[in-house]
């Protein structure tokens, strides 16, 4: 364990640098972007599933005054029109087919919406209906239809084996990850009983209040692009690609964005709305509504089998999971997800023989991509179930079980990997007795449940840079790439500045993130800004901490490490020189300005299942109390506690604030959200039809312990998190309900229909 | 000489970077930025040019409708409301008096100018009429009716003595520079002959084709400012002052500027619109008409009385210069120019006995400040135009006597400057030989001059940082805080970063300015941006070079000196590793970048007259033919040739531009430029009434030659230039204009009025 440093500004609950200008309404989000001569861009969808795009003639369209440009196939074919996250399987707008209801096929730019709405409806298009494959089932059905005729599949294996991509030609499976250790077989022969289980989890939206906006700005080699999304480093890459534009002439801007939630990484709205630009000459504000976010990307709908074999006193011998992930009609980060979600299949527990089969696969429906949780929540779903499960087959109790197969801190989870960071039994006794789990309810038809998760760290391999500019008035700039997407980084990175330098946090401000001037950041994801991030602020800090303290020494005539900083000011007994006079005398003039850098880059390791061991482990606990209406089947949350293993939190407040909005996130999709497809068509994308959680259910009980070790390897011995929390949530709730009625859902959201279903079922 | 290095992207006269995006209409100046419920504010000037401001009163204006604010001195109290480049001698608006006729008294923001002009007229204001001084002769009257009655004055001496700042307690007198070398009277005592004459400048303006415009928004502790302006830092630092902000949360953004010429320097309309957002809590557009612009700042009037003494045989032995510059109503940077003008008031001559007074005089005009040239402009008129009177009065040939005074290559201007660093015979030898010096005129009323002047580099400490970033692609973003004012810093600074780098131009671009990201810099000014931000910009290349190489050397298993740059990419014998792979291998992901650094700074000395050496001498050469039309005084310049000594030209077809644009721009002042002023009222700030050449006062024969010796201290040896075209203009004109017609004109402009009169009192 890291000793604690003695922190004055990091640890502490700072008011939020971006709080009051948000609930003032003065913050700017890409919405907010208003450009001299901008026009209005909106999208035609297809109306179809699955259907081959006969023609498609824009000729009345173009002629409705108030139109500046129409965005067709015919259009697109001196770019580079397809990209995509993992294969280039998506085109600007249709070319061939389309692929799911809602897959764009031309877009409109207009002087208002009204125009560009009235455009829409006159463009001709003619369709050819396709058969269509709509879920896993039909995906993998053999001879089904095929999604895309050209292959796209990648196979990564460790320890396994399954044969090349071509295996796959002729399949809608478009990418397969393979992991084993030992002979799964062998283990289960050890075993004294083998379960099996197939757990299922919905598709489901990430739901940001601010839905996908860009405003693009092409003008003579050179790409402007506002945007709200979480990775603009990445994106610019993806742009200056489809462009044909050295990075250097691609500019990605990111104002504040309303939260992003793996919906906004990779490539989204903005091929179209730079095309429409680049033919249009004009800046292009395309903003979608939520229906359209709806349509343009969400999370893998995913079945896993998972079979476990273990000894009658309750302890795991072997497991096989095999998880189909649903990445709809286009891979987007689907691969990567799936691959983590093969990757994160086995859970917490030390098992000697395990074997993951892990596919991604094609359908004709919107398409599934990065999403907070990024695999793991379908898997932690299907493991955490299964687990209370197995004691109940075996007449354990469901702590005794976990307690008697957790990791250890130091064991393997797989070999090559980061050995397990944390104590997992420290928070999953924490949690057990927050809700009392050895007290028997006092009332019927209430019942408790406790599920731990764990999830490596990331599913990039991590590149950040940082930059700290100090004025001459002591004051600092910070430049970083992390996108504040509400999370609160600016402020938790700003305090790592301030503690760092000795600094009043007012005294900190953060750059616009921009990619002309900020420094390379992967992305905003994985629950890693504050480690990854976190090391490289903290590395420029104390890289200016060095520069400030050499000018401060040559001025005083002593050496650094006689000095030290408070305050503001450096200090050597007594007299302190303010920062901002030390660069005057540093400089010779009240000007000039001393800048820090600093740098992160994760290992690549070729021990490792995933080619780099993960810089922490995220850790989730959860443990909740329901009460069951047995005449209706609705569930109500009385209790619902977590615990979050943050290492050191830089900002507890906001780390409570990420861990319970994690917790009340997955109460969505474990007791409501759910895309409806009928016949191919989404019926509920719309804030009406399609529910979410809201304040009434909040539990009466609800809290996040925040488990303090100093054991990560971010600034201070901090730890990412934010997605922890929600992984346990489904599962604590079923084994709760489970408890409390008698009853197991297998199928995401248990929904009231389902348990009242299930209580009848029984009773007959 | 610095051997000159093999070019060969710097060194050509490559194609401006911004000048499709400029002759397109696409290029984004300050006034294009919009940003949501923007006002456009106006300002209320006083009508008279000293007075007492008796009471104020706004309520009739703040009702109407669309009216969003009005700012008066009643507003201001909480601010740190004074400010100045040099003393805080201005306020946002007036606040006890008006001191010009067009000091700001009041502003409104209003929904749009037709609203905001209407409420200028609702303000109620009440003055009360003082004395004026309107030129320097009334300003140092005894007894002269004082500007400020505040005591605002600076004295800087060297080698001389003149008393404490309390001597000019209860005049106009706000700064005094005085020099000497040897005792000058012992110097005239030594002298065959002793001349002394009076040359006078009048006041004339910047005449920016974009006049003065700024946008502030100002919400939650924190200020955004775009604005036209040359130097970003500085402006931050006063405004932070102003608002009582951390300069790290003062924004300013630079976007392209339409002309500065110094009058962008400083502090101008950039507090009245920040306060106005400041009271609103709305984004403010504030920008000037052309008419504004003249009453915001001009260029000094002076007055200089030059006494020389010299042998018979046209040696100068002795110097007396006393220079009197009008600096109007407020300092700005007037005192900075004052110094300069008394410093440069030499010129290029051996001189044993030397003593220079200078003064610089507050007067109920618009202010006076930076101006390219910087006060040396006023005293190269003199000191070039009394050579040829000497020359005249000893029978001497111009050319000859300037090459028997003129200094060498490595002599001393003053003690403890850098010596001389070209040869300056060379430069006086072309344009003498380009203008057929000995062959007399084949027609009458025709006549030649010469001119030659030297100016020490800048009138401030120069601190400059750049900062280069390469993409995983190779293409590179510089970041640099000179400001594109349409000099071509963008393109000359981008060959410097791909000369060194051996990348393709295309394949570089220069971020947006802001002084949230990029490095500091003091100001865009002093023609020294190719010497000091080109030394930053080189040495941020050359440190990213090095972090190239050594990568490219760890993957490709070489040593670094082995290896070579060439088209983007590193060799090592045949095989070429383009960088973006280079970057990719290194970080072992498409992924990341190499960021280099570089910075500069002056030297400081106790030695030297204004504390630090100049970085490098900037001289102009100037040859002129012209033809006085003796009926009407009229002039024609007929041949006009400029030399330039730039060292090394970076870009030569863009020096060219420079030194041609410097000499057509000194053509104003020489033949037509004069704000004329009636009673304290300015009567021509307009584009009709204030005449500038235009293209019908093109010379038949222009150009300049660049010498090139390689002699800079800049990238690849080159200099600094762009104000010398600029300096020998006026005196070469009015020497020529003697010879042609036997008048000579002592007071700048030379009007055809003027030559008339003096011809007709010649044959009187």
């Amino acid at each position: 364990m890291k000793t604690k440093p003695d922190l004055k500004i990091a640890g502490s609950s700072a008011r939020r640098l971006d709080g009051i200008e948000k609930v003032t309404g003065k913050a700017v989000y890409t919405g907010d972007i208003e450009l001299p001569g901008m026009g209005c861009a909106k999208i035609l969808r297809s109306p179809l599933p699955h259907a081959r795009l006969v023609r498609i003639d824009a000729g009345r369209a173009e002629k409705l005054s108030g139109v500046y440009a129409i965005l067709t196939r015919d259009d697109i074919t001196s770019l580079n029109y397809q990209y995509g996250a993992t294969y280039k399987d998506q085109a600007i707008v249709a070319v061939d087919k389309v692929r799911y209801s809602g897959d764009p096929v031309a877009a409109v730019l207009a002087v208002d919406e009204a125009t560009a709405e009235e455009a829409l409806a006159l463009i001709d298009v003619e369709y050819e209906d396709l058969p269509m494959v709509t879920n896993i089932e039909e995906a993998i059905a053999p001879g089904a239809p095929l999604v895309h005729e050209t292959q796209f599949a990648k196979v990564q294996m460790r320890g396994t084996s399954y044969g090349a991509p071509e295996k796959f030609k002729g399949t809608n499976v478009c990418y397969y990850f393979g992991y084993s250790h030992g002979d799964v077989a062998e283990g289960f022969g050890k075993s004294d009983y083998v379960y099996e289980d197939t757990f299922r989890f919905p598709k489901v939206q990430h739901y940001s209040l601010e839905p996908h906006v860009t405003v693009a700005d092409f003008k003579e080699g050179q790409l402007t692009v506002w945007t709200a999304c979480q990775d603009p480093f990445t994106l610019r890459d993806h742009l200056a690609g489809i462009f044909n534009l050295p990075q250097s002439r691609v500019r990605v801007i990111v104002p504040y964005v309303g939260g992003a939630y793996g919906g906004k990484l990779y490539v989204k709205a903005e091929p179209i709305a730079a095309a429409l630009s680049w033919k249009s000459r004009r800046p292009v504000k395309l903003a979608f509504n939520v229906s359209e976010s709806f349509k343009t990307i969400t999370r893998h709908p995913a079945r896993v089998r998972i079979k476990t074999g273990v000894t009658r006193d309750g302890r795991i011998v072997a497991r096989e999971c095999e998880v189909h992930m649903d990445t709809g009609a286009y891979a987007d980060a689907g691969p990567r997800v799936t691959q983590k979600a093969g990757y994160r299949a086995l859970g917490p527990y030390r098992i000697p023989y395990a074997k993951v089969d892990a596919y991604g696969v094609y359908t004709n429906t919107v398409p599934a991509g990065a999403f907070r949780g990024f695999g793991a929540v379908q898997v932690t779903w299907a493991y955490e179930s299964q687990m209370d499960l197995i004691a109940e087959r075996l007449g354990m109790d469901a702590l005794e079980i976990r307690l008697k197969n957790l990791l250890k801190k130091g064991e393997l989870y797989t070999p090559g990997d980061t050995p397990v960071d944390c104590d997992l039994k420290e928070g999953l006794l924490k949690v057990a007795e927050a809700i009392d789990w050895k007290r028997k309810p006092s009332r019927p038809y209430t019942g408790k449940g406790l599920s731990c998760c764990i999830k490596d760290a990331g599913g990039t391999f991590k590149i950040a840079g940082a930059t700290v500019k100090m004025s001459s008035d002591g004051s600092v700039v910070l430049l970083t790439g992390t996108v504040e997407v509400g999370q609160g980084s600016r402020t938790a990175l700003s305090q790592v500045v301030a503690e760092e330098l000795a600094l009043e946090l007012d005294k900190i401000s953060v750059a616009e993130l921009d990619t002309d001037v900020t420094p390379y950041d992967v992305s905003t994801s994985a629950s890693s800004s504050m480690t990854v991030m976190g090391l490289a602020v903290q590395r420029a800090a104390q890289d200016l901490k060095k520069q400030l303290l050499r000018a401060a020494a040559k001025a005083m005539g002593k050496k650094a490490a006689q000095l030290t900083l408070k305050n503001g000011k450096v200090y050597s007994r007594g007299e302190g020189v303010p920062y901002g006079q030390v660069i005057s005398d540093h400089f010779g003039s009240k000007a000039g300005e001393i800048i820090g850098r600093g740098i992160y880059r994760d290992v690549k390791s070729k021990k490792a299942v995933l080619g780099s061991p993960t810089t922490f482990w995220e850790v989730g606990w959860g443990g909740a109390e329901v009460e069951v209406d047995p005449e209706t089947g609705a569930i109500q949350i009385l209790k619902y506690i977590s615990a979050a293993d943050v290492g050191r939190a830089i900002n507890p407040v906001q780390c409570e604030g990420q861990d319970e909005g994690a917790v009340f996130f997955a109460f969505g999709h474990t007791l409501f959200e759910e895309m409806v497809y009928e016949d191919g068509q989404l019926l509920n994308p719309n804030l009406i039809d399609y529910r979410v959680p809201t304040f009434c259910h909040l539990p009466k009980e609800f809290y996040s312990i925040l488990i303090e070790n100093g054991n990560g390897p971010g600034p201070f011995g901090s730890k990412g998190m934010g997605e922890g929390g929600l992984l346990p949530v489904a599962s604590a709730i079923a084994n709760a309900v489970s408890k409390a009625v008698g009853v197991r859902i297998f199928d995401l959201p248990i929904t009231p229909v389902k348990v009242w279903r299930a209580l009848r079922e029984k009773k007959l």
